[in-house]
């Protein structure tokens, strides 16, 4: 517990800031005033660890004071199977009756309440009991019963899941905020029609099997990258910012109920290797929800020594750190404020057996028997547009990973860190199999401020990297025994709805006029980016454009924006910066950046103006798979749905209890 | 030809307005000046009919100036199956050589260029080859050599398709503009969720097979209706506005070459009975594609004309009229300016037999045995949401289809016209089976007007028509041997990014103020629309909202819009009119409009100010399938593929010529 206590100090110091995140709920899975969590209604594979919170909450003011502020502390908490007796939680999973924890938390009840600043202050009584699971597939009911005579109930449903392996691998790609729309944007990019019949298509579009996967949070219908990746890894869905636990109300970002997550349980139950790539920060949400178990995103110190230790505060399943690790983040690793407790994280992987890559030439040159970790940058990796289009953008950088004040150089793709750690976990796996997520984390980043090019040349770099995938593991003859999974953990709200003539734009006065350069319907022509332009060297196809920056371009937008100057065309010198605050208006006051697009006309947004970015969308997003069980993979489903799949592939079912002991510890 | 002299003579007197359907191209499908319809890369079902236009162009003006503007009358054409001899198209097709057609038609280069009002204008040289089919599968190339050296070439593949029917029936649900993003969003405002787990699923979700269509034009990537259906009722795409055919440069909206659509194949082929079902008027796009041929979609009267005649003007595969034919728009049955020739169609429909209802109650207790007529308004039906939560809307409309100045009343929904429509249709077909077409057009055209709550109300009533149904089916014990499509034309770039504090933003001062009502990630919270709203007559469910109206609504929005003023709630008093002209300021000049939303905030567009509404957009579409060849509707494809898969599952294709003479005729 020591060594959270900084940490926890941190989360406090923010807290204020963070109070938000519970606007107009006291906790979103908690609608009465007593709590169980994992609450109502959810799913669980047999076999798999988790924690389980109760609370009572006596609300001090507000519309739900109650028991003058003083909560229940002689709650009474049981479970039952299906046709079984009720026991006590204590008694059913054979664990000693935890101490009575207690703490105070306030949330706004409306935005009135905000702006007034008078907050609803919660009184809590608490009780967790760590590390149980459930074994026999069948449904379960909570019961929690407080205030002599409140009952708050949740029923859990353990799935009958498989206990054979189907797959020997499997490789999750995870297209970051990837939708349907961006997906027929880039084939349109990237991929020459004549006559309406496409002469070639994206690696997706080869893909047998097609679904769709609910991405909605646990309790809000807009989701974050934090509790979606959660949930696909793990069966749970849970709470904006949160990973690998039930968001507790609590003021400690590490102790709320955990569950567990598919590298824990295939490691546990197989020994098989694993790994993630990304072209994000690692500690970033959707790499390291992988071994993550806090209520706050935000630890990414804390985070990355999850990754590598585990979880150390309680007793819960041994990792060992990842067999392969590529991406960006130096700041985590280097010594300093940004890395846990300050230490050098390139060293603490190195004591562990890690070669350790600042480079793209030592990642290819890295032993594939040893684990390895690769950070070629500080914060994201420099997007696909910029490093193959617009390298001189990457000069401006100071982001070397070793900490010096120079550029990075020499950094890999996408599709380079994927393959080599393909070679890595293929070596390290053996018989034992492995798995690996490989994630596109700049479609969802440049989707944020509106560099639609950005965001589009990532997903295409995406798309390269599973055709490239697929050969690779057809040469090292695992392809038949490899579950290859790509789909998204959201989406944004962006589409296409015609083309522009950027010289006609910019050459019109005022932002009226301007937008008579759109072209709708038959006006929107044919793609112009894949005709070759000679004697520029934006010829990078095959499967990608051939020409970024045509005459005529793609009119594309989003329904949700801040305010931002629009002209549609490529942005040359650097990624996007959308919306700006104005001098002597306030921090949190955006408008339409000056610097950006100054040719564009004005598109006022309609997100408060305290967002300098564009936000997620609600839709569903696609799920594609080939491979051993692709058939399960068809219709539409939940994200937690993936977990199962995945799980269910694995044979990581365990419906018998035979690692640890009683029916729960 | 003589009856089609009014039809034309309309078109020439529009052509001013429509010479901008080829702005920046002068012909889409033909970047040469030879081009050949079909063009390069067409597909076709072995055995379907279609015509072969050529045409030589000389450019008088403009940058592609050529030959004094005189066009080479004496080219050449031939065809030779791949392996085969090259013949020319007369002898290879047994027709006799047509005569030249001779035309000029102008265009505009670019944006400046019309602006400047300096068309380009082009002669052209033609010949037309009619109602030729190919049978044998394979690859044919046609070739067209013209000004001695040039020439354009044109690849066709006839696919190898089953002659074997695998289903009896099909039932093909269209929601017009609909997106996997509505869809979700449809879910979220009718179906529970506990937790994250929804209590239950439209009947989409609970189909077995899931794919995704492209649905873009052949010459521009962004499609209207006209073209889509065509594609996915004949497997050839087609040009903006244009029909069962591919359109030419020629004056005439009723000469351009045809294709043969799947309602006239499945009546030549297998005298199967086939009805159409709209919430559009007859007229629409979606419902007259089945039987429409025309470059003109606007030719509503004659249309009608040829779904209960087929073709007049020229020999061509004849059709008796639609078993079951159910929507709006009564202005093109009325006598007078909107019905061809100012005849009476209830009366000519009456006169071959049919039974005419102008209500619903009329409509169910017409003959199942009898080809049934139900036009039950004038324009399109009014929604789901003015029929069933704000019915004092109707009233104000003079709508009545019997020409009386009255609303109309007793107006079947989508569900009463399908399910009847399946009984007459069953009756009808017998052992030969049916093939039904049920469009809800209104989520498009809803979409355009920015109305999202009148749009997926339509889309939870397609959902609601899907799932009686599937019922229906089952009662009649058929089910298993029909086959269920749902899919639709094209999108709209709309997504829900959060929820919205109706009260909140009401009370706010100013355009920016305002936004901060909107609620994105956790503060999006949970969907108000599910909860029951006592002494409120919206609850509506199972399957559709509780209450239409909570304080905290859906915020959505689109890329493409207008100006307009947003508050995301419903609109109680009809549907929305989100831009308007200002007097004085022009008459394609719009600009919010004052009455639309005056408590929301003004959100400038993205379109050109002269278009009043929303626009399609690039998404593919999803597709859903249950029953026979359910699995082959998988994966990614085109949309001409739907038309490929539903022939094949009919047994449709004709690789052997048993019908007509020759190779051709």
């Amino acid at each position: 517990m020591l060594s959270r206590l900084s940490v926890v100090a941190v989360y406090l110091a923010a807290s204020l800031s963070t109070v938000s995140c519970q606007t107009f709920r006291r906790l979103g899975t908690c609608p009465a005033l007593g709590c169980v969590l994992p609450p109502d209604q959810q799913d669980f594979l047999p076999g798999q660890q988790f924690d389980i919170r109760f609370e009572v909450h006596a609300p001090v003011n507000g519309s739900e004071a109650f028991n003058g502020g003083v909560p229940d502390e002689k709650f009474n908490v049981t479970i039952a199977k299906e046709g079984g007796r009720s026991k006590s939680i204590a008694n059913f999973f054979h664990l000693e009756e935890p101490t009575i924890e207690k703490w105070t938390f306030s949330w706004f009840e409306d935005l009135f309440a905000q702006d007034a600043k008078t907050p609803s202050v919660v009184n809590v009584a608490s009780k967790i009991y760590r590390r149980v699971a459930l074994y026999e597939p069948g449904t379960y009911t909570v019961t929690l019963k407080y205030y002599s005579g409140k009952t708050t109930t949740a029923s859990w449903a353990v799935r009958p899941l498989a206990t054979q392996k189907k797959a020997k691998n499997i490789i999750f790609f995870i297209g970051d905020g990837m939708t349907t729309n961006m997906i027929t944007a880039a084939r349109l990019l990237a991929h020459k029609t004549i006559n309406g019949k496409y002469q070639s298509l994206l690696q997706l579009d080869k893909f047998p099997v097609l679904g769709h996967q609910m991405s909605h949070s646990i309790d809000s219908f807009i989701t974050d990258s934090a509790n979606s990746a959660s949930a696909l890894y793990s069966g749970h869905k849970s709470t904006v910012n949160a990973m690998g636990v039930y968001a507790d109300s609590s003021p400690d970002a590490f102790d709320d109920p955990k569950v567990e997550t598919i590298v824990e349980l295939v490691t546990r139950i197989w020994g098989s290797a694993w790994g993630a790539v990304s072209t994000a920060f690692l500690a970033d949400a959707t790499p390291i929800a992988l071994t993550a178990h806090t209520r706050s995103r935000y630890q990414y110190g804390a985070l990355i020594d999850q990754a590598l230790h585990g979880v150390t505060n309680y007793s819960w399943t041994k990792i060992d750190g990842p067999d392969a690790y590529f991406g960006g983040g130096a700041e985590q690793f280097l010594p300093g404020s940004g890395s846990y407790l300050g230490k050098d994280y390139y060293a603490e992987f190195a004591k562990k057996g890690y070669t350790v890559s600042l480079n793209n030439t030592s990642l290819q040159a890295a032993s594939n028997s040893s684990k390895a970790l690769g950070v070629f940058c500080k914060s994201n990796l420099p997007v696909w547009l910029d490093r193959n289009i617009f390298p001189e953008n990457l000069g401006k950088l100071g982001n070397d990973p070793s900490g010096a004040k120079a550029a990075a150089k020499d950094i890999p793709g996408l599709k380079e860190m994927t393959l080599k750690a393909i070679d890595v976990l293929h070596t390290r796996g053996g018989k034992k199999g492995f798995f690996l997520m490989s994630e596109a984390a700049s479609i969802d980043k440049q989707m944020h401020s509106l560099d639609y090019d950005r965001a589009l040349g990532d997903l295409l770099e995406l798309d390269d990297t599973v055709r490239a995938t697929v050969a690779k593991l057809k040469a090292l003859g695992i392809l038949d025994e490899t579950l290859i999974v790509v789909s998204a953990d959201h989406g944004h709200g962006f589409d296409v709805f015609g083309s522009a003539d950027t010289k006609y734009l910019a050459e019109q006065d005022g932002n009226r006029k301007k937008r008579s350069a759109v072209g709708v319907y038959e006006a929107s022509g044919l793609s112009q980016y894949t005709i070759e332009n000679p004697g520029v060297s934006y010829n990078t196809g095959p499967n990608f454009p051939l020409n970024w920056d045509p005459r005529y371009v793609i009119a594309a937008g989003m329904g949700a924006s801040p305010d931002h100057r629009e002209s549609f065309g490529v942005n040359k010198t650097g990624p996007r910066v959308p919306a700006a605050t104005i001098p002597g208006r306030g921090s949190s006051d955006y408008y339409a950046s000056s610097t950006d697009n100054p040719e564009g006309f004005i598109v006022n947004g309609t997100l408060p103006v305290d967002q300098s970015q564009g936000v997620h969308s609600l839709t569903d997003v696609p799920v594609y798979a080939m491979g051993p069980c692709q058939e399960t993979f068809g219709g539409t489903y939940s994200n937690i749905d993936i977990f199962y799949k995945m799980a269910n592939c694995l044979g990581l079912a365990q419906p018998t209890n035979k690692t640890i002991g009683g029916n729960g510890k």
